[in-house]
């Protein structure tokens, strides 16, 4: 079995300039690796044609596949197309099925057609269209001499959405690739070297095609188990079996695998168990049902959010008096308790959670600082409090205060603390 | 006036696995733009020996700058040491200031410089030590023929930091810069096509030392201006005549420049008036307060939301009857219309925006289809409501939303519509 070695090329002065992050170029990056093609190089280029055309043959010398995003909008200066018509020696022509496809988007919009917009299904001839149902720009599939290059919108959305609905199963029926098995082990509430300390032993002890990679985000650390071999079955049920073993040393953190998220995993949990849920939220300021509602199907469980933001609706509809604030101030246990309580009570839930807390960057003192955050869970046997302490960043206290309180609730229904 | 040109080599094996989000790149690239350095490419390459050799001949060709990042830790498989150490044909040996650094690094925090640590102060002798006051791998800097290689590590706030304080510096004292200027102009509620016929003759007519590029992100446009020239002052005041004249054919869509969100802008005409605000949500489940939440500051014209997502809560803290959403249902005008008004009332805001719409991928039907929204704007004068038509993706409805929603809002606000 040969490597099958892939390039991502991503194209725009917008991205050289350091005005847009590329996170496409990553995304490829992992849905390749995901199915055992090896990434070779990543390159990016800006809008100039010579630079584009130097690029995609460098990339033909190296790579069997060559993924292009970016470049593909109506405007003047996305030259994309022009230079892989260049590239491959054909005209650019209007590609009727590309045609059809972008007037029926825009007409389901009930929008006009322009000619801008016509000139969206203007493409290679050499290339085979890639239908886009997420957008207007039309992917290029080019297969020339046993290499391949695909050439994608760059609008994040839409190239993730070919990369995984279209590209992937082409790259599948095109190349013979070796057989991989991934698995992913997602745990909350444990920092990297903690967990690494944890399994230390069960690490050490994998086999050889075994490969372990810690992936930590935002208040959860993903381990990634990559087999490779020539059974599928035989990686999966391997798999299995070390998975198993790892749940000896740290069940507890472990929250789910492969595509669960701790919201959807909290869903599954409260929708099995017949419970219902609301929250009141100061500092998260509607992030924490925001994550909760990001799962589809969510509406069978959670019933609503009551945004407290000034004091004044703290006292009106969560029944925090005014004694309580001005005594114990907004961020405070009393506070926190009586919102997760009287959330509970008044939306009529089983479960009722609060969070209280200074996001920043101002309104921190020496005794309440900036990243201080209280949260509560309420049932019917009781209501408690907990206090956390991030740091200075906003966004990063209200995304942090979020996930304290999801992996609170996640230990709660799992009975396990 | 010459130009200078950059490339950013970035080195891990993380990064082309789709492990780690490089950052560091585009880190480089806006700090170098900003000084008027042109970045003509970036790359990411394994930890192999030979592909780093090949990449720092390539850049070494193409630009005058080489910001190499990663692969300088102290364990076995960081090779950029060794390969800078090749390609400038020195050896490696200890650096004593450098020694002295680490050594007082770790003794400042109380911890025992171990022979992997003191490695770390063995650098390529042809470098000159760039200090690393943030971290234990001291940075290089070397100048061979006119041409400057920057070696980093790659952890992002030592990288961040050595950039800002030593290389911007040191890459002012070494080269002639031209002098730049950016201008981003920044619009919502039009798409980038329709946006581009509307300026066609302005864009057509700008000098040409200004370049113009279309940045689209979800729900907006924004465009960026860059002028070179040899006078900052003058590039500012040309340009600021060229925003003036753009504003005579799209200012109903631009809400800022640079560093302006729409949210942000938003706060700002809120605060200026003297004007409250709150929100009732069901589709956007807290989106749209989390977006008027994520502004610092945002507490002194939010008051909060109601966040409706089951009908009881509509009807008990919105004021929507039974009968309305037994006849209407949720998805409708005449129940969005009610909870925009009564969350004003009963929060005691000037204004109230609310929103009910089909999220999906369920809950859709022929007369509503998933992507179905409506949203309502309230205050002393009246409520109206707008209906919109979104796609088939849970988390783009919510999102697309929450930015309909802030777009009607912002054009309310400066009485555009």
């Amino acid at each position: 079995m040969s490597n099958i070695f892939a390039e991502i090329l991503t194209i725009g002065d917008e991205i050289l300039f350091g005005q847009t992050l590329d996170t496409n170029s990553h995304f490829a990056c992992e849905k390749l690796s995901e199915i055992g093609v090896k990434i070779v190089r990543k390159t990016t280029v800006g809008d100039t044609e010579d630079e584009i055309l130097k690029a995609l043959g460098e990339a033909e010398s190296r790579a069997d596949i060559t993924i292009v995003t970016g470049g593909l909008g109506p405007t003047n200066d996305d030259l994309t197309k022009p230079c892989l018509a260049k590239y491959f020696n054909c005209d650019i022509r209007i590609n009727e099925q590309a045609l059809q496809e972008v007037s029926s988007y825009f007409k389901r919009r009930g929008r006009e057609l322009t000619e801008l917009n016509r000139l969206q299904a203007a493409l290679p001839s050499a290339c085979e269209m890639i239908s886009n149902p997420v957008g207007t720009a039309p992917g290029m599939w080019f297969h020339r001499n046993d290499k391949v290059f695909v050439s994608l919108p760059g609008v994040p959305h839409e190239m993730q959405y070919l990369i995984e609905n279209e590209v992937i199963p082409r790259i599948k029926r095109t190349f013979k690739l070796p057989v991989i098995f991934h698995k992913v082990i997602k745990t909350c509430g444990i920092g990297e070297s903690f967990l690494a300390e944890k399994i230390r032993n069960w690490e050490t002890a994998l086999p050889p095609h075994f490969k372990l990679a810690y992936l930590p985000t935002l208040g959860e650390v993903k381990l990634r188990l990559t087999a490779t071999g020539s059974s599928f079955e035989k990686l999966e049920a391997e798999s299995e079996t070390l998975v198993n073993d790892l749940n000896n040393y740290v069940s507890k953190y472990i929250y789910g695998y492969d595509e669960d998220t701790l919201e959807s995993k909290i869903g599954e949990l409260l929708a099995g168990s017949n419970l219902t849920i609301s929250t009141a939220e100061s500092c998260t300021g509607g992030h924490l049902a925001h994550s909760i509602t990001s799962v589809p199907g969510s509406s069978r469980y959670y019933r609503g959010s009551i945004v407290a933001y000034h004091n004044d609706i703290k006292n009106e509809f969560l029944g925090v008096s005014k004694e309580i604030l001005s005594r114990y101030g907004a961020v405070s246990e009393e506070t926190v308790l009586l919102m997760a309580e009287n959330v509970r009570k008044s939306l009529g839930t089983d479960i009722g959670v609060a969070t209280s807390g200074i996001a920043g960057p101002e309104g921190g003192t020496k005794d309440k600082p900036v990243g201080l955050v209280w949260f509560a869970y309420s049932d019917k046997n009781g209501t408690e409090a907990k206090q956390v302490q991030f740091l200075k960043d906003r966004m990063f206290n209200i995304q942090f205060s979020s996930k304290a309180v999801l992996t609170y609730l996640f230990r709660k229904l799992k009975n396990v603390s």
